[in-house]
Formats: C-alpha cells, sequence, structure tokens
C-alpha cells in the first residue's frame, strides 16, 4: 500500500465515514475496473459518504495528504474513468441516493449523485415527467454528467449536456460549491456548470444535481424496420434527420448486432441491418412524423415496420437494445471486447459507417456495430480471441482508423462514452492547442493534481 | 493616453493591421459605450482586423505591452460590456463579416464573429434553415456568444449556449484555439466551447463561430392577446408552458409598455397587459398548439386572439416586440433608461412579476415591464430624470431589490444581458464559492490580467 495512505490517514477517513470505509481486497478490486477491457487498478481504499459534507472532509484530508480522489457511481462507464491508475481513495457515491425534490411545476427535480437514471423515473412515475438520457446501463446521474453520457434519446431530447440547470461539487481542496440557478437560462459568468460536466471527475465530485425533466408525451410509438443493405439504413437515418421529423429515437443494429441481439435478449428479428425508431407527441403528431418516416423508409428498400404500441411491447423493444453492448460481448463467450464510440455530422455518416465495415471485414474480426445515429454516433464492439496475440494488435488499428476517420470527418474521437484511459491518445489531435487551454484549467483548479489523476490530460 | 500606448506600440499594431487603425477621438468615444446607462471609457485605440491571424498578431502585442484588449461586435450590449475601463486596445470585428460555409445537410453554418443575425438569416433564406436566437437589436453572433444572450425564441430554440457547436477563438497569449467538432455531440474533455460562451472577452476574443441551424417551420402563425389583469397575462403563460405545447415565442408586455410600443411603431393594440405569442410546426401541429393555448388563455380572461399569418404581418408585429427596449426609452425623451434583466423558475414567475409590480408603483417611477416569459425571463426599463435627484436612488433600490428577489426565487440576475459592469455586484450573492472558481479560471486563462479587465470578475 502507498505510503500516502498510511494508518494515521486512514484514522482521519474513518474519523469522517465511521464504518462506511473499506480496504478489503475484493472491495478495492470491484472499485478498480469498470465495464470495459481497460486493465483494473484497484485503489487503496473505498469510503461510502452520506453527504456532501461527508465528501468535503475526505477531499479535504486527501488534498493535505496529496493523494489521489476517485469518484465512482455504478462503475458501467467503458473507457476506464474508475481506474485508479494512481491509487487512492475511491468515494463511492451510491449511498447518497435521495431524490431531495420534484418540481413538477418548473419541470426540474433535485437528486444526490447516486441516484440511478432507472430509479428517477420510477420516482417520476405519476408525475407525468421523465428524464430521457439513458445510456444502456442503469447508471447513477452523477456519473452520467461527468461524463457526458448520452443514449437513445439525444436526437430529441440532447444530452446531459442539455439536461443539467445545476450543480454541487466539491472541488480539489474539499471546497463546496454550487454552479447554476433553478432558471431556465442565465448569463451570469462562466459556466461552472458545463465546465464540470464531461471533467469525468479530474475538477471536482459532483454530489447533486438540479436536472430539467421532459413531460411523458401523450403518443409514444416504437417500431422496427429491417434493410436488406447497410447503407439504405444510414440513408434512411440522414434522410430522416434532414426533413426535420422531431423523432424521438433513431437507432442503426447491423446485421451483426441483431444476431447478437437475438441470441442474447431472445427475440427473432431477421437477422439483417435494423433500425429502431420511436415517436413522440400528440397522438396527431405521432401519426403525421410516422407517415413522413416510413415514406423514407420505402424509398431506401426498407421492409415492413413491426410496432411495438404497448409499453411492456415497448420496454422489451429498447430492453434489447440497451442490451446490445452485453449481447454483443455475449456472442464470442471468453472474447474481450473493445468497446468504443465516435460521433460525426450526420452527411459523413453513411461514408464512415461503410469505410469502417469494410475495415472490419478486412481485419477478420467481429465486431458489431451499433449506435445513436441520430446524432451521427455509432459504436464498435470489437472481440478479440486472448489465444490469438495477433488479435489485438488488428484491434488497435480498426480503434485507431476508426477514430482518425471520424477526426477527418469534422467529427469527435468520442460522442458519449468519454476520454478515461481508451481515447487520451487522441485528444491532442482533437484539440490542439486547445488541450492547453484545459491543461491550465486543470492546473488551476487541481494544483496538486489528486482529482482523478491521469484521466483526461495526460502527463 | 496611457503610458503603455506608446508611439511604438501603435506601429507594432499599424504593422499589422495598416490603415485600419485609429486613435480619433470620434471612433474612440464610439467605441467606448454601448447602449446602456453605464458610464462610457473610451479605448486608447480601436483596430479593425479582417482575420483571426490579425487579431492573434494584435493579442499578442497586447501581451507583450500587458495592454487590455476589448472585443466589439456591435456595440449594442446593455450591461457596459465593451466598455474600456482601463483604456487600451479595443478590436472591432464588425469587418470579419464573411459567412465562411452552410451545410444544409448537417443543419449548420461557420461564420465569422462579426456576422450579425439578420445578415445570417438573410443569407439562409433559401436554404429552408434559419439561425433562430434573436436578441432585440442587429447583434454580431461574436458578440451574441460572448453575452450569451437570447431572446424571444429560447422557449423553443435555446439560447447561444444551447446553438453553438464550435468556435475559434485568440486567448490572452495570442494563441488560436479551435474548441468543439462539427459532430451534434462530444464527450472528449472539457467544454471550452462552454467556458468561452458568456464569458463576455474576458478570457478569449472570438472570432469564428459553427452555429447549428433549425429548419424553418412549415406553417408559422403569431397571434397577440391582450389581459384586464397583468397576473392573468402570466398565469396563461406559466399554464401554457406546464402544458407543454411547443410554443416558439411567448412574450409579455405589461400595459407601460403597450402604450410605448403603439406610440413608438405607431400600432394601435389596447394599451393593456398583452400576450405576444408564435406558434411553428406543421400545419396540423400548429393548429393543434394554437387550440390548447386558446383554451388557456380564455380561462384566463384572455380576450380574442389577434393574428398574424402572412410574413409581412409577422415581421411587423416581432419588430415592434424587438424595438421594445426602443420604445420604452422614447416614453419618456431626455430621461435615461436603466435596463436590467433577471429569471426565475417559472412557478415563480407570478409572484416575482406581481411583487416588482407594486414596487415600481411605491417607487413612483415609471418602468415598462417586457420579457420572454416562457423561460421565466423579464426586463424592466427604468426611466429617470436627469434632473431629479432622487430618481437614480429610487432606481437603484427598485433594481438591487428586483435582483435579491430574483435570487431568493432560486433564479439568477440576468436571464441574457450577461454581468458587464451592471451586475458585477451581485457575482457573489449568485455564485458563492464557485465565483473563487471562476477567478482562478480567469488568472489561469488570462494572468496579465489583460482581457477586457473589469468585467465579471471584480478586482
Amino acid at each position: 500500500m502507498d505510503m500516502r495512505i498510511g494508518a494515521d490517514f486512514l484514522d482521519e477517513l474513518k474519523a469522517i465515514v465511521g464504518e462506511r470505509l473499506s480496504t478489503a481486497s475484493a472491495v478495492r478490486e470491484h472499485h478498480g475496473h469498470d465495464e470495459s477491457f481497460h486493465p483494473p487498478h484497484p485503489p487503496d481504499v473505498v469510503v461510502f459518504p452520506n453527504t456532501t459534507e461527508e465528501v468535503s472532509a475526505i477531499v479535504t484530508a486527501c488534498f493535505r495528504h496529496r493523494v489521489p480522489v476517485i469518484p465512482f457511481g455504478t462503475g458501467t462507464g467503458i473507457e476506464g474513468q474508475v481506474t485508479a491508475v494512481e491509487g487512492g481513495v475511491c468515494i463511492d457515491l451510491s449511498r447518497m441516493d435521495r431524490i431531495l425534490a420534484v418540481h413538477s411545476a418548473d419541470m426540474d427535480c433535485v437528486v444526490e449523485a447516486g441516484v440511478t437514471r432507472k430509479r428517477l423515473n420510477e420516482h417520476l412515475r405519476d408525475t407525468g415527467l421523465f428524464f430521457p438520457v439513458d445510456p444502456g446501463a442503469d447508471a447513477s446521474l452523477g456519473g452520467m454528467a461527468a461524463t457526458r453520457a448520452s443514449g437513445t434519446n439525444a436526437v430529441r431530447y440532447g444530452t446531459m449536456r442539455d439536461n443539467v440547470l445545476a450543480l454541487t461539487a466539491v472541488m480539489a481542496d474539499g471546497t463546496v460549491i454550487h454552479t447554476g440557478r433553478r432558471a431556465r437560462k442565465s448569463s451570469t459568468g462562466y459556466d461552472v456548470t458545463h465546465l464540470l460536466i464531461g471533467s469525468e471527475g479530474t475538477l471536482g465530485v459532483i454530489t447533486e444535481l438540479t436536472l430539467r425533466l421532459h413531460p411523458v408525451p401523450e403518443a409514444i410509438a416504437a417500431a422496427v424496420v429491417s434493410f436488406t443493405a447497410l447503407g439504405d439504413a444510414v440513408d434512411t437515418v440522414v434522410a430522416t434527420i434532414q426533413s426535420a421529423v422531431p423523432i424521438a429515437r433513431i437507432e442503426l443494429l447491423d446485421e451483426v448486432q441483431m444476431d447478437a441481439v437475438n441470441r442474447y435478449s431472445g427475440t427473432d428479428y431477421p437477422p439483417r441491418p435494423t433500425l429502431f425508431l420511436e415517436f413522440n407527441g400528440t397522438t396527431a403528431s405521432v401519426q403525421e412524423q410516422t407517415k413522413i418516416v416510413k415514406a423514407i423508409s420505402a424509398d431506401h428498400g426498407g421492409g415492413d415496420f413491426h410496432w411495438a404500441l404497448r409499453p411492456e411491447e415497448r420496454n422489451r423493444l429498447w430492453q434489447a437494445r440497451h442490451d446490445a453492448y452485453y449481447a454483443a460481448k455475449a456472442l464470442k463467450p471468453g472474447f474481450d471486447g473493445w468497446t468504443t464510440d465516435i460521433c460525426v455530422p450526420i452527411s459523413r455518416l453513411t461514408a464512415c459507417i461503410m469505410e469502417t465495415k469494410r475495415e472490419i471485414e478486412e481485419s477478420g474480426l467481429t465486431a458489431p456495430l451499433v449506435g445513436h445515429v441520430g446524432v451521427g454516433n455509432f459504436h464498435l464492439i470489437i472481440l478479440t480471441d486472448p489465444d490469438k496475440t495477433d488479435d489485438m494488435g488488428k484491434a488497435r488499428r480498426l480503434h485507431e482508423r476508426l477514430v482518425r476517420r471520424a477526426l477527418d470527418m469534422e467529427g469527435t474521437c468520442s460522442g458519449e462514452h468519454g476520454i478515461g484511459l481508451g481515447k487520451l491518445a487522441f485528444m491532442a489531435a482533437e484539440h490542439g492547442p486547445a488541450l492547453d487551454v484545459m491543461r491550465a484549467v486543470k492546473r488551476a483548479l487541481d494544483p496538486k493534481r489528486i482529482m482523478n489523476p491521469g484521466k483526461i490530460i495526460a502527463d
């Protein structure tokens, strides 16, 4: 164990959280990795604070002792954001799971960082409101803000960037700050809220969030439509977005991913390139939207629309979509799954996907493709055989080329998974001199370099 | 003239911009103030760069000589953001007025900072797209981003915060950075784009912007409806927002402001509390929205809807609304106009407005009230007689109480006008310890304190 984590320091932490602290190997291991293939690094100690004040006291102690601080939500990230590469104190926020206020009239709510997205939506069930941002996992809202997460609804409702009004956070020296207000807009100074969203714990620990809520639409209709050719499916997406239909979800799964979904979720969709769609609005508006998208789809050779209209049918459909990552991994038991995502302008999406598919084929690897294509974002899950020595090299080349292609197309090296460890190498290529601005901000706000060191800003 | 602005330094600037430089008194005076009552402070010299590279060279020279840099768009701000309180070099960006690209398929465009919002929309006329953010003045898009401007469309389309995808900016040492990408979302590091939006030139000079565009709706219908009681008009707004009708504009003008509008714009609206409304969508959707809002309005004693359906009628209606500030000032020729704005959660809007009206009445001053009430944002234009010594004191008390009320209601001291000089005194009350984070960011990115000194962060 690191010298910094001596008995005295542990006693200091115990004075703050009492028995809610663990140095047990199993607990540390559990907190040393997320769902990715990135190598695990356990923290030295895990604490389970109940309040922002406790988080502040913990971080203050870490600041004094120069001990790394790693915030931990549900561990469902996929770029290694929670791995404790330099050891230190993992702050597990799962006990901070209170829903502090729901302001129905203002369509917002205040939650602690450990509340998960599904629990919030269960809590909201009788209010006629919902929180739309939905990464695959049932992640914590604090973690979702810290990684600027999004999901299937982003095309209509935006990402965490668009749905957080205000934050409470503990900064590197233990100071508690409140950023933003419940007012819908403000032009009063630097946007510290957005500086923290996506900062992956490297600037502060998010402990509370004020979130925008949205009215549950009067009508919701989901559908599945399959295509013979992948390019036709993507062209349907592009045309739909350009038609300005306010579609709520438009998700693409290639034939490999559809086969994986059928096996994992027990569905019997045709194993072909497929779009999962959802329309939200008034009954009349949903009918209108549906008509337009059906016509676009037919123009591009799309098959019949298979509708899921009742809530339980829709839930099954979207659960199958949300489980795509687990389904892909299950396709090759014992294989490693390298998950990655990029995002490009919609006009480049077809070219980007077709070129990527060609390279997957050339590589000989299995790599299902699935994505939030309405915003130009898609994922690969590159499966590698740990017994084949060159599989990892092939995966690395595939990944590198995918990212370079996205950047060449004025896209970004991650639409929603974040930087963590997995995209560190591409920060300079994507941001150029703006990376120096990020470095200066990091130095200013974390002068002792204790906040999730080794993430976002490489040393 | 300040010692820092010696002949040598001027020669350096001339080597960069040639004749596009002025120290003429009239030019300096023009650039030393905006449209507010804040006392003017002329810069020492005004330069008119043509390119980002020229801006970079100018700022580099200022950095070396520790000379203040004040970016200037159209001078239509109203919180004194462009006043050169410590002299220095005013960078007038009006010649950087090229529209560099319109990507119709991606619904975005790239413009230089000096392009105004109206010019952009004229340019877009044949594309079926438009840029929605519309402060009253025909401001430059760079200035609008720098002040996080918004306007009547924010309730549906958001503010500059929501409609800027990427920026080019010149930082304090002259470094040119590119922030953000044309992809619709990204989770790659700190959000430098949003750090610059609303920074009022205190962190960098914005020289180019990539903006989101929106499809011109199939149907647009505007209407005016008046009420006997102000409270009923506000309650109609609150109920409309809570009904989740995707209304495009919902603007409130009190009876004082309506009288001002009639006099200034030659209209003959009833001089009563009035809502200006606009519905966007498909024809069917606009009909549906209209029906709901008409019913809500009738429930609250609203009068008949007076429709403006043809483009020229609608333009006349919205021009009258956009001219509200000038109309209010014209109400009392020779008076000073103290313009301010605040924003509160929608559930507090009625209480906030009614209490504010009561205090205006008590003060004996004339202060028209107008606002983007769909997002809880409203403005006062407090008119003071320069010949009455106690008018300014009364205005100050009214203003102070308005801001405190907004903050007590979990609102913000400015919804869209920004900080400049006018709201500096309230930054600590609104942000608390988060202001120290802003200070640390300012010190890190502007170590010589040359970027629009005296704004946002008080010394």
